[in-house]
C-alpha cells in the first residue's frame, strides 16, 4: 500500500458517543466542540458490540448510522472499528468456552476487556460475523477511511483448546519429539516428552523452568494473534478491499511479537502514554523517541499513526502529575517528527462512570470548551493543519539499534548472572540516547532485518542469535560495516540452546577478535571501574571477563580480580570494524564512546542546527523540528535563514524556545 | 432504650474457663483473682459452640449454668455472647454449604473463625436454634444482663447462594437493568447487562473493573451482615427482651457499613487496641479519640461500650512493644472520657495454647496476681469506681467532622489522580488533631446525618455527595453554617457516576465561589506550597487547581504552572461561609487554619484549663479528664479549684502531672 | 558402618552424560579431561529415569552401562543415583495421582522436579522396581561405591492419600481426641474435633492458626520423607548390603527434620553453596562453618560429604557475583577441615540448555580445560590427594550450641512479641561467631542430643522445651556443666502449649534464678542499651524483663522502662553455672561476653597458632588448617615448627597467607 493514505494530519481520536445515547444533545455538542477543537477525524465503534448487537441475532445499528453521517456532514474521516476488544454479556453466558483460561488453569469469569479465548471456533465466527455486518454496512459510506481492528491485542488463553493448538504449532516447529527433546534439552531433570499430548502450556503450577518451551509458547500466542486477526479481516478484506487496516499496539508489550504482526497490517499504530514531569524529561524524550523509530522501523520506514495520546494525563500510572501546559503539544509534534501521520487521542470526551472516567480527555466533565486542555488541542490542531507537507514522507538513517522481540522474550527467560537487573529495552535506549542527543536518526530494527543499508549498527546485549544471524553480522563487518556489540553476546540459539566452543558464537570471536571467558555480575551499588581515554567509567551489573585475542583493546577494567583486562576492544574486520563493550555502562560511557565514533566515522546529523542540552532535532521531509524537552528556556543555533511554517514567519541566528516550546521550520 | 444500662462502669472482659475445663482448681482461682482486680464483670461464651453442642442436637449446658452460677456469686455481672463467629467442626463437615467461598470462587476449608456463609439457611437456622436454646436457659438467670451478638463480625461469602442474593439486592436497589445499566455505565467497555442471571460478585478473575459495581457489593455486604444479625436476635428480642443487645466493632474497619449497622443495636461497642509506645504517642492518641467519637457520634451521642483492650500488648502488631507502665490504665481513662461506659479487656486469662497465646490478659501464664500488668489493672478498678457519675453522660459538640462510611468506599475504588497515596481515615484525623489539642468536642458524622445541630461541620474530601446532600450543605450554609471541604469534593454520585457541569457538584460552585478545573497529583518526595497569612505550607498528594469566581482567596499556591492560583477561598453564603482548602496538607496548614477559625468564630473549648502540648482534656456530664499522652511530665494550669475524684483531694492553679498519668476533676 | 568409606578425598562431582548421547566424542573428551582435573570420581544417574526407562516396562541401561565401564577404566569411583527425584512424563501421563498437590488443594501438572506425592503407593512401586533393576544390574560393577538416594528431597503434598495419612499419623501420635484437643488447645475458636476424619492439613484457605497442628504436620512430613526413602532402599539394602547409602541434604532446609532423617543414612552429606565475595566473606566463612558442624554433629561426629558445590558461579542466587580466583579452592578446603571427605561439584560439564545451564560447572561450554576454573579444580585435586590422611577422621568437641530443627519450627509459628524479626538461625550462627574466630571447635546438636559430653552449652532462644529437656539441663547444671541461654527460654512444650508457672518453666528458674515477666518486642531501629563490665552493648528486636531472684546480675538495661533491671545473670547451681542472657544483642556482646567466658573457664583452642582477624584455624586428626577468608593478606604466627604438606616444605614462626590463600600443616 501507500505510504499516505490522507492528505492531512489526523487529528482526532477515540468517540463513544454510544456512552451518551440517551442524550443526543451531547452528540450534537461534540461535533460544535470538534469543529472548535479543528479536529478533523474520530475513531468509533471500539467496545461496542453489546450496542451493535444486544442480544444474540439483534442488530442496532441506527445509532452508528445516524452518528457516521453526522459526523460526515461535519467533514470528519471516520476510523471504524471492529468491537471484538470486548464481548457481551449474553454471548459470554451462552458461549462459556470463550472466556479465557488464565495460567492457573481457572477459566475467568466474565470481566473487563480483552477476556477471550484465542483459539474458539465460536469467538471466531461471532466476531467474523459482526465484522461482516460492519463492513457490509458501512462498505459505501463516504466517511469511513481506514478499519481499526479490535482493541489493543493482548494476553494468552490456556484452555484445552489453545493447549491442542499449541501442540499442532509445536508439531509443525518441530517435526518430531527428538527434535524437540533436543532443542529443549529435555535430558536435564528427566523430562523426555515421548508423546505429544504430554505437553501443555508453561504453568507456574506445571512446567516453568524449560526457556525453550516458554520461548515457543510466546512464539505460538503470537501467531495466535496474528490468526485471530486474520480471522477478523476476511469480512473486510472481501468487501471493503481499499479500505486499509490497522491495530493499535501498546508501547514495548512484549507479549507479541510486534516485529511479526506489523508485516500483516497496511499501517501500523500504536498508543503512546509517557509519563511527563515527573523529574526525568529528557529520558522520557528520547525513550518515547525510541518507541517511535521502532515502530516506524517495522514496516521499512512507513509512517505510523499514533492511535492513542493523551490531551492531558492519564488515570492508570501510579501517580498522575498533571503535565505541564504545552507539553502534550509538544509530546504530539515529536510524534509527527518521528513519523506519524495523526494525533489522537484517547478520547474525545471523559466517560461519566466506570473505570476510566479520570483519564484525560479533550472534552472534561465539565463539558464546555473554556478549559485549558480543550484550548490546547485546538490550537495544535491549527499547527498541525499548517504542516501537513510531512504526511507520507519517510526518513532516512544510516544508523540502526537492533532491539529484537524475540532477544527481548530471550534475556528475560534465562535463569544466571544477574537475575534482578537486567532490562533490554534499557539497554538499548541507553545506546540510543547519544544519537537523540546529537541529531541523529536511526532506524530500531529486529535481527531478522536488512543490515546491508546501514553504516553503523549497534546490537546491545544480543544473547540470543538466530540461526545464519552470526554469519549475517561477519558478512556486514566483512563488507565494511562497523557494528557494535555488548556483553552477554551470542549466547545462545533461537531455542536457547548454549552455543558451543566459546563466546561470542561461531566466528564472531574472529570478528570482534575477542574470547568471553566468563561474566560477573554485579549487586546493586557495586560498580567496576573502566579507564577509557584516560578517564574513568562506571560499569554495573554485568561485566564479561574477555581476551583480546586479535582486538585492539581500547580500554580496561581497573577495579575487581580483572583489573587491567580489556573492558572495550576495537578489531578490522574485512573492510569494517567490531567493537565490543564488555560491560554494562551506567550512562556515561556509551555517551562519550558513540561521540568518538561520530567523529572518527563522520556520521552526519539531520541538520546542521545546534541548540542547548535537552532539545532534540529532527527533519521530516524538508521539514526540521526542533523541540525543547529541557526544563527551561533552550537556545538554538540556526544555520541558515529558515522560514517558522507555523508562525509563517522567517528565522535565523540565534533563537530561543521556551520550556515545551518547538519550532517547526523549512 | 436508655442511655444507662448499669449504675458503674463495667470493668472486666472476654473470659474463656471453657478452655480450662480439665482443671476447676483455675475457675476458683479466677474468683480470687477478679475480685483481687476489682473487676465486676465476665463476657462468656464467645466462641463456645463446640462446648455448648459437642455433637448436633446433643447439648451441654451444665459448664455454663456452674459458670454463670459462680459468677453471680461473686458479684459479678455477665454479658453472654452468641457462639455464631466460629461454628463446631461437625457442624462444617455435614452442612459444608455453611463454609465461605472466597472471591476465587473456592470454598474454604474449615479453619480459624468468621468462615461462614452469610446467606445459608442453614447456618441461620443452626445460629438461631442455639441462640433460642441461651435465650431459654439464661432469660432468669440474675447475672445476665447484655446479649453480645457473634463476635467482631467481618468478610463476605462468594458462593452461588450469596450471589442470587445480591442479585435479587439488586433488583431491589436498581429496579431495572436500563437502570442499572446506566448507572453502572455499561457502555462502557461494552458491558451492557441484558439479563439479571449475567451478574455476579466483582472478582479479581471477572469484573473488577466497574466501581459501582463494586459499591453495590458493599452496600450488600452490610445488608447481608445486618440480615444474619437480625436472624440472630430473633429468639433474643422474643425471649429476652429487657436485655439490651450489643455487637463489637473493629474500628474503621471497612467491611461493613457501621453508620447503618449502628442504628441496629441497643449499644455500641467496640474493640479498642492502639499501637502505643511506638514514638508517635500524641498521634495515637487524637487518632483513638477519633474513633471514641465516631462510634460515640453513631446512635446521636449515647455512651458505648469498649467492648475490648488490652491490659499489656496484643500479639498482632507486626512488633509489639510493651506499653509504658501506666499507659494501658491511661488508654482505658481517655475511652471513659469519650463516652464509654466500660473498660473490657480481651482477656481474662491468657490462653495456654493456639494463635492468640502472646495476647496480653489480666492473669498471665505465671498464674498469679504479682505481675505488673495485674497491678496496674486492679488499680483502675479501684479508680474506675470512683467516677462512676459519668456513666450514662452524653457529650455536647458544636462541631462535626464528616468521616462517611460510603465515602470511604468510593475514595478507595477510583482510578486516576493519586493512586498511591489516597488516605481518607488520615485527611479526617488530621482535620480532627487541632479540636483535640484545644478541648473542643468534635462529633464525627456521616453525610446522612443532621448537619442543623452545628455550628461548624468540616467534610475532608468527599468524594462522593449523595443524591440531597450538595443542597443539605447549601442549606446549611445558607442558614448561618460554617463549611470547609477540602480537594475533590462533591465529584460523583452514590453510584460512582461524575457529576457534570463542573466541580464541585450542582450548586456548590455558587456555595463555595469557585470552580475546580483540574486536580495535579503529587508523587511521594514531590511537594508544592501554600502561601497563607505570609507563612508557607506544604501541599502534598492533590492539588485542585481552583478558579475563585466569587470567593475571596485566602492562600495562593506558590510552585508549579499553577503557581500564584488560589489554594485555599472562603465565601460568604447566606448566612454561612464555605470554605474551600484545593490541596491536600502536610500537617501544619490544617492546625494553624483551625486555629485561626476558633478564632474567628470564637468557638468553646469544653473547660478554661490550659495544659501542655500532648495533654487531653475532656469533660463529660460534670466530669473533667485531663490525660497527659506527651513523652514527659506536663504542667496544667486549672481555672479553678476542683476536686480531684481519684484521690479525694482539692487541686486548684498549676499542678503537674506523670507520663502516662490523668486527673479526673469535678 | 565405618568413618571411612574411601581411602582418600573424593573428588568429582555430578555428571551427566547422558544429556550428550548424541555426541559420544564428548563423552571420551569428558575422560580425558577427568584425568586432567585429578578428579577421582562421578555421581551419575540423578534425574535419568526418562533415559532408564523411555516407555513404562521398556528399560535402556546400554548407555549407562557403557558409562560405568568407561569411568572404570580410567579409574574413576561412581556414585550412582536413584531416579527418584523427577519422574518420566509417561509416568505422570499414565498415574496422575502421582503428581503432588499443593496447599492451594489442587494437584500441579508435570513440571520441574520433586513434583511427586510421597504417599502415593504407585509412585512408591515403581520408585522401588527402577532402583531393584539397577540394583541387580550394577550390584557387581566394581565401579559403584556408593549409593545416592533420589536428590535433595523436599516438599510436601496435599492430596487425599496424604490426608489420611496424616490422620493415621495423628491417631499414633496422639492416641485420643480428647488428648489431641487439648494439646491444640482446641477450645480456643471453637475447634475441637469430634471425628479424625474432620482433620485435614493445615492450609491457607483452610485451618492454618493452630501452631500444635503445624508443627505436628511437620513431624509427620520429615516422617512420610523417611519413609518414601526407606521404602526405595529396601531392594538396596538386600540386593547390594554393602554398598553405603546417603542421600543430599540442603543447608538448613527446614521442611525436614534432618536431624532424625540423619540416624537412618550411612553417611550424610550436603550441597553447599555459599555467596561469597558479596562483602561480608568472613561471616558467610563462619555461618557455612556453622553449617558443615551442624551436618557432622549428627550422626555423632562422622565425617560426611560435601555432595555438591560449584567450582565458580551458581545460576540462582539473585545476583551471581564471580568468586574471586582461589575462593572456591579455599571454600573446599573448609569443608574438609570441618569434617568433609568429599569435595564435589554440580556439575561436572555445563548443560547445553535448560534452566540451569548457566551454573557453573568444571568444564564450561567452550569445552576446553584452558580456563581459570578449569585450571583451580585441578589444583585442588592434586591438593586434596595430598591431604587424604584426614579421611575418616572425627573432631573432638567441648563445646556445643544447641540448633534444633523442631525449635526452628516453633519460633516461626508463634504469633507474638516480635512478629518481623525473628531468625534462629542467625541467634545461633551469632553465637557460634566468637568461638570460630578464636579457633575453638563447637559441635552443633539438637536438645535430643547427650549434653554430658560438653563443658559448655550456649542455648540461644530456645522457646520449645520438649519433654524432660528440662530436667536435663538442670541436671547437666547440677553436675558441673556451664550452660547459657538467651531470651524466650523454655515458654512451650513440644506441642506449642505454654508451659505454666512462669518462665523459663519448671525448675529452671532455679537453674538460673531468675523470672522472666514480661518479654519487650523493639522495632527495626529501635534499640536497648546494656551495661557490663562498664561498657554499653546493643539489644534489638527482643528483650525479656527478668528479676534476679537468686542470680548474680552481670548486667542491667540502660533504657526504656525497665532501665536498670537485669539483662544478664549468672547462677551457681549445684556445680555448674547458667547464665541467662535476657536480650537479643546486636553482635558485640556475644562475642565479648563469650571472650570472657573463654577466659574464665579457661577453654582450649585447637591449636596454639594465633593468626589476624579473618583466618579459621581447624585441627583434624594431626592435620591443621589455616584460612584465610579476610579481604586482604593474612599475617599467621606458628608456635612452632610444621610440614607444610602441600607444598612440602617446613615452616615456622611468621607467615604470611594471600587473600582466599591456606595452609594444610601437621
Amino acid at each position: 500500500m501507500s505510504d499516505k493514505f490522507f492528505d492531512y494530519i489526523i487529528h482526532g481520536g477515540d468517540y463513544n458517543p454510544d456512552q451518551w445515547i440517551d442524550t443526543p444533545e451531547i452528540w450534537d455538542e461534540d461535533m460544535r466542540l470538534m469543529n472548535l477543537a479543528h479536529v478533523n477525524s474520530a475513531t468509533v465503534g471500539i467496545f461496542s458490540w453489546s450496542m451493535l448487537e444486544p442480544e444474540e441475532g439483534i442488530y442496532n445499528f441506527e445509532w452508528l448510522d445516524e452518528l457516521l453521517d453526522k459526523l460526515h456532514e461535519n467533514g470528519k474521516d471516520v476510523i471504524l472499528a471492529t468491537p471484538s476488544g470486548a464481548r457481551p454479556l449474553w454471548l459470554a453466558q451462552k458461549y462459556p468456552e470463550v472466556l479465557r483460561v488464565e495460567e492457573s488453569g481457572i477459566r475467568n469469569e466474565y470481566g473487563v476487556r480483552h477476556n477471550h479465548c484465542l483459539t474458539s471456533p465460536i469467538y471466531r465466527e461471532k466476531v467474523q460475523n459482526i465484522n461482516r455486518r460492519l463492513a457490509e454496512r458501512y462498505k459505501n459510506h463516504p466517511a469511513v477511511k481506514m478499519w481499526h481492528i479490535s482493541n489493543e491485542y493482548c494476553g494468552e488463553c490456556h484452555c484445552e483448546l489453545c493447549q491442542e493448538a499449541f501442540r499442532e504449532w509445536l508439531k509443525k516447529e518441530y517435526k518430531t519429539l527428538d527434535n524437540l527433546n533436543f532443542k529443549w534439552w529435555n535430558g536435564f531433570w528427566s523430562h523426555q516428552v515421548s508423546d505429544w499430548s504430554q505437553i501443555n502450556s508453561p504453568k507456574f503450577r506445571g512446567e516453568n523452568h524449560v526457556p525453550a518451551m516458554k520461548l515457543a509458547w510466546k512464539r505460538f500466542v503470537t501467531d495466535s494473534h496474528i490468526s485471530f486477526f486474520e480471522n477478523e479481516i476476511v469480512p473486510l478484506r472481501e468487501i471493503t478491499p481499499d479500505i486499509p487496516i490497522t491495530t493499535n499496539f501498546m508501547k514495548m508489550y512484549d507479549g507479541i511479537n510486534y516485529q511479526k504482526f506489523a508485516k500483516h497490517l497496511d499501517l501500523i499504530s500504536w498508543d503512546n502514554y509517557p509519563a511527563w514531569d515527573k523529574g526525568r524529561n529528557v529520558a522520557e524524550a528520547y525513550e518515547t523517541a525510541f518507541v517511535h523509530d521502532t515502530f516506524r522501523s517495522m514496516k521499512d520506514g512507513q509512517p505510523f499513526f499514533m492511535m492513542e495520546s493523551t490531551p492531558s494525563l492519564v488515570n492508570w500510572h501510579d501517580v498522575n502529575k498533571l503535565p505541564k501546559p504545552r507539553r502534550q503539544e509538544l509530546s504530539s509534534i515529536q510524534a509527527v517528527a518521528h513519523g506519524a501521520d495523526s494525533v489522537q487521542y484517547f478520547q474525545w470526551r471523559k466517560s461519566r462512570g466506570g473505570h476510566e472516567k479520570f483519564h484525560g480527555a479533550v472534552v472534561d466533565h465539565c463539558g464546555h470548551e473554556n478549559t485549558r486542555v480543550f484550548k490546547e488541542v485546538a490550537k495544535l490542531g491549527r499547527n498541525l493543519e499548517k504542516i501537513s507537507d510531512v504526511v507520507g514522507k519517510r526518513t532516512n538513517s544510516k544508523v540502526a539499534i537492533i532491539y529484537d522481540w524475540e532477544n527481548k522474550w530471550a534475556t528475560g527467560y534465562f535463569c544466571g548472572y544477574n537475575n534482578l537487573e537486567r532490562d533490554y529495552y534499557k539497554e538499548c535506549t541507553k545506546w540510543y540516547a547519544p544519537f537523540w542527543k546529537n541529531g541523529i536518526a536511526v532506524d530500531v530494527i529486529s535481527m531478522d532485518d536488512d543490515f546491508s543499508k546501514y553504516d553503523l549498527i549497534i546490537a546491545p546485549f544480543l544473547y540470543m542469535l538466530k540461526d545464519g544471524v552470526d554469519k549475517k553480522i561477519e558478512d556486514y563487518v566483512y563488507n565494511g560495516g562497523k557494528f557494535i556489540s555488548t556483553f552477554l553476546t551470542g549466547i545462545v540459539d533461537k531455542d536457547d540452546l548454549c552455543h558451543l566452543g566459546g563466546f561470542p558464537c561461531g566466528n564472531l570471536k574472529e570478528v570482534f577478535g575477542i574470547w568471553a571467558e566468563e561474566t560477573d555480575s554485579l549487586p546493586k551499588g557495586v560498580e567496576n571501574a573502566v579507564e577509557f581515554n584516560e578517564h574513568y567509567y562506571k560499569a554495573i551489573n554485568f561485566c564479561d571477563i574477555i581476551h583480546a585475542e586479535n582486538a585492539e583493546v581500547l580500554a580496561h577494567y581497573k577495579s575487581d580480580f580483572y583489573y587491567d583486562t580489556p573492558a572495550v576492544t576495537k578489531n578490522n574486520y574485512g573492510k569494517g570494524t567490531a567493537y565490543y563493550v564488555a560491560f554494562c555502562d551506567k550512562g556515561r560511557f556509551s555517551k562519550e564512546f558513540i561521540e568518538e565514533i561520530i567523529k572518527e566515522y563522520d556520521i552526519k546529523a539531520d541538520t546542521e542546527i545546534k541548540a542547548d542540552s535537552g532539545v532534540s532535532i529532527r527533519k521530516r521531509g524538508n521539514v526540521i523540528f526542533i523541540m525543547n524537552f529541557s526544563d527551561g528556556v533552550a537556545k538554538v543555533t540556526l544555520d541558515r535563514e529558515y522560514l517558522d511554517i507555523v508562525n509563517g514567519t522567517s528565522v535565523s541566528g540565534e533563537v530561543t524556545i521556551n520550556e515545551c516550546g518547538y519550532l517547526v521550520l523549512e
